[in-house]
């Protein structure tokens, strides 16, 4: 580790001597270069510098709904699971991860999506289609989570056997259910949507579809629910205006109504 | 630790003085500099930057659930609202944007939504918390948004009435007004807490409180729904491990289950 350490660090500061006085577009190429250079220098180097040229801001702004995908375009394994491991980023309430991601990026397989989602053509032109599955039994998952809790001190041990059966409680409750795995796996969503901008993806979040017809389709099984699919891929059209936002003061009301 | 606080702090407002009018390649330099001599310097030198320093990664692994604010550190209307205004950039179904914001912010606010929180202290300790409500009306501002939508071409004028009417089909089901408002504004509420981090806030997502009682006591209208308060303030303990995520294999699966 200390190895690697001085490594990384020496590494780090040959790339900030030779960057001195270089354009932004050579100072990209070269951390480029020095971070193919160094396996595992990856998560260092680019912090001081930003793994990519736009901040949280940037993306942000620069995420929209993509209208129009690349038909011809593709995205490999590796950058969708890329995104999904920034999703599980998201918080979830008991960090109870209701998110499931099924990922549909095979031909056929996106045909029977489309005409799931009233063939809507965005879903084979996307490079890959993501459904995001909300989890109803995500109780079950509660003792692991607990134990995790417990270990890093979050949890005083004598209170696990409470917050178990607190969370078996809430999760009694079939609205709660349906409602949390809504909201963990949308929170997770928009991570995942963020995510992808970031790798120079667009994507388009849609909840158009019959989810009995997905369900049957792709067999998903009855504990997990569609909350929405999310397609990704090349954006034709990334130069569209965003669409109107409600003001902050509109949306916004201080301490009551 | 108020050691290293102060040091951190004179640490970052010299990066700052230092880097005022020298070029990019200079401030990379510089920064790289600080954050070798000063260990876990990274987090506070992104402070005086906004944020602008820390990358989409970055902020996203740098979030975590609060655990316990600083009960004497508060925080501004112009962050606050900074905050909802990166929110608001979220994508929803439509564009209705089903989110709202009630900000309490005031002690005495504070205490009754405590209660209504079963006196969980972080409601207390936080600087602001922030109910996001979901709008189960939402479809009532179709024509706004169909307007907008045919105003920069993203919809033919001859299809706008086709699409208030389908916003009209869907949000006749009452579970679908329900599912979108949650949708809907939890993707808001991830956007709100990572814009949080960048401005150098904790926040914690809660859904653990009585939402009629919380409607009982901010004078809440009927269609809004409380879908989950996020406590937002000065995080006593930055340093808490990140609690156990399930792995990308566990929670992924491709083209069918």
């Amino acid at each position: 580790m200390s190895r690697l350490r001085k490594e990384i660090t020496s590494c780090s500061y040959s790339v900030v001597k030779t960057m001195s006085g270089r354009s932004i577009a050579t100072c990209f190429r070269l951390i480029v270069h020095f971070k193919h250079k160094h396996e595992n220098v990856r998560q260092i180097i680019t912090k001081p510098f930003g793994g990519s040229m736009m901040n949280f801001q940037q993306l942000l702004q620069a995420r929209r709904s993509v209208n129009q995908f690349d038909p011809n375009a593709t995205i490999s394994r590796d950058d969708l699971e890329s995104m999904i491991e920034s999703a599980t980023l998201a918080p979830s309430s008991y960090n109870l991860q209701h998110w499931r991601f099924l990922v549909v990026d095979d031909k056929e397989q996106k045909l029977k999506l489309k005409k799931a989602a009233f063939h809507q053509q965005k879903v084979e032109d996307a490079s890959a289609a993501i459904v995001i599955l909300g989890n109803l039994q995500a109780h079950k998952d509660a003792e692991r989570i607990a134990d995790d809790l417990t270990e890093k001190g979050y949890l005083p041990a004598q209170y696990k056997e409470n917050v178990i059966n607190q969370i078996e409680g809430l999760y009694s409750n079939e609205s709660m259910q349906r409602d949390e795995a809504i909201r963990g796996s949308s929170l997770a969503a928009m991570a995942l949507m963020l995510a992808a901008k970031e790798k120079g993806y667009g994507s388009c979040p849609m909840i158009g579809f019959d989810p009995q017809l997905v369900r049957q389709e792709f067999n998903i099984p009855e504990h997990l629910i569609p909350v929405m699919m999310i397609t990704i891929g090349t954006d034709l059209d990334p130069e569209m205006p965003r669409k109107i936002r409600f003001a902050v003061e509109e949306v916004t009301t201080y301490n009551g109504f």
